[in-house]
């Protein structure tokens, strides 16, 4: 993964115990801004205007930016997107300037109101919660197929070792979030690893996205840490039937999930996970 | 506190684990949105206008709507806000609306432009990585004060336990964020919990702006999860000298720290932790 060997810094710090004092080196994860502007003519026109502006860990800028968009459901397939350009690969580099430019297909509609209504509830946001609910359906998006796929209860305890020896960003820093995606049997799909779990969740999906690979109705995705609302919105646009987290989910979360049928798993270990919506598809060993 | 009975939500799950399967209940992190909305006009009329759209837990709003605010630097002080009306206490009525208006003082400036770019970058987000420190610098926010106050290594070991031990709905649910306030001897001044990190920080100072304690130049702010650039930001804007945390700090929350002369503890637990910067406040025992 580019990200391997500069979304992270090296510093020196103080390390204090009850009994020594020593100067130390420390790996952090990087956090920087990117900015995603969209229009139609070419990237390099002043015409873009500025979509989100999002802290998040450098690399995989291509992927978080059409997993963005893809979730805000300004468009449905990479084929949408003409051109796209920016966010100079050697972040390292001072002069690298972190905005991303995204040329349009110009039958993508930018509703201009609905923009700006989404980018004030993106990032730690979401949308408007019961009231989102009732968008998101009316936008189209019915609930997943009641009946399938299943996954064994085996498999899925499998799942937190498996992310885990993936997460290399973490390993060395602590301070990144991560998104993976499964298959059913528990296969490794793809994973990515951010400062802000809304990207990393972004990255993964957009990854899929410019490989034609959604919807992803055969697949399971697993986070890190908590569920949330947005989460959740952005397993249902990608049409994934399942997700499972380490942490906790929110209220929305589950609410989101029995609405539209999503499997919701939360506090897996290797030994147990709770079932908050979808038990019919979990195979009890 | 108010959210001890309704920042919660009861559910029944089903408890899986490689030897049984149960059906039990489970408390949920209740996830709703708040819209804050301000003008110059009194609360209740039409010129409001939205400033952002917030997922957090219920409880606290008007301390939430008054510490973001004064994050963004909107208002520096509670008597710039002259009313303050909405989002129903009593949020588990479903009529409840989710909006909190301020009506601010003719004296306070709203600078649309900066605003909206605010805006964009609220939430999870943050501001523009290396040229936002330049634009707080301008902001007129000076370093701190280089050689105070003093905290003795010890008594930052303690702080885990101490935050742990107020972290109510922590405990219900596994799944929201504290922020606490603690004096340079280690007391605790104000602990506040949410979904969302950033809003515990907003509602733990908006509390603090509102009783007129700010600026916080005596205390320390301990976080629960991890340092990002934007709950530095908030530090600094308070005015508060040192921020620890149980996680790690992000690349951005060291610059800020190093900046502004903030003291950057992180990985803090009750044996150990790390200094990130500003070390000449920590006494070693």
């Amino acid at each position: 993964m580019q990200t391997a060997f500069s979304a992270t810094e090296c510093v020196e710090i103080h390390r204090i115990s009850s009994h020594s004092v020593s100067v130390c080196d420390d790996t952090l994860a990087v956090e920087e801004p990117l900015e995603i502007r969209v229009g139609y003519g070419p990237t390099d026109s002043r015409r873009q205007q500025t979509l989100t502006i999002t802290m998040r860990s450098p690399g995989d800028d291509v992927d978080l930016a059409i997993g963005f968009l893809y979730a805000e459901g300004v468009i449905s397939n990479a084929q949408q997107v003409l051109e796209i350009a920016g966010a100079s690969r050697n972040w390292s580099d001072p002069s690298a300037e972190n905005v991303i430019r995204v040329e349009l297909h110009p039958s993508v509609e930018l509703n201009q109101e609905r923009l700006e209504r989404k980018f004030i509830s993106t990032s730690s946001c979401g949308v408007c919660g019961k009231a989102a609910l009732e968008t998101l359906a009316l936008n189209s998006f019915p609930q997943l197929p009641h009946a399938s796929p299943y996954i064994s209860a085996k498999v899925v305890r499998q799942l937190p070792d498996r992310m885990q020896a993936s997460q290399h960003v973490f390993k060395e820093t602590g301070g990144v979030h991560a998104a993976g995606l499964y298959s059913t049997f528990g296969e490794p799909i793809d994973i990515r690893e951010d400062v802000g779990r809304h990207n990393a969740v972004d990255k993964l999906i957009g990854a899929q996205v410019r490989r034609d690979n959604t919807p992803l109705l055969d697949s399971l995705l697993m986070i890190s840490g908590r569920t949330s609302y947005e989460i959740l919105q952005k397993a249902l646009v990608a049409r994934i039937p399942i997700v499972a987290a380490v942490g906790a989910p929110s209220s929305l979360a589950v609410a989101m999930a029995v609405e539209f049928d999503i499997t919701l798993i939360g506090f897996l270990s290797r030994e147990r996970f709770n079932i908050y919506a979808g038990k019919q598809r979990i195979e009890i060993d």
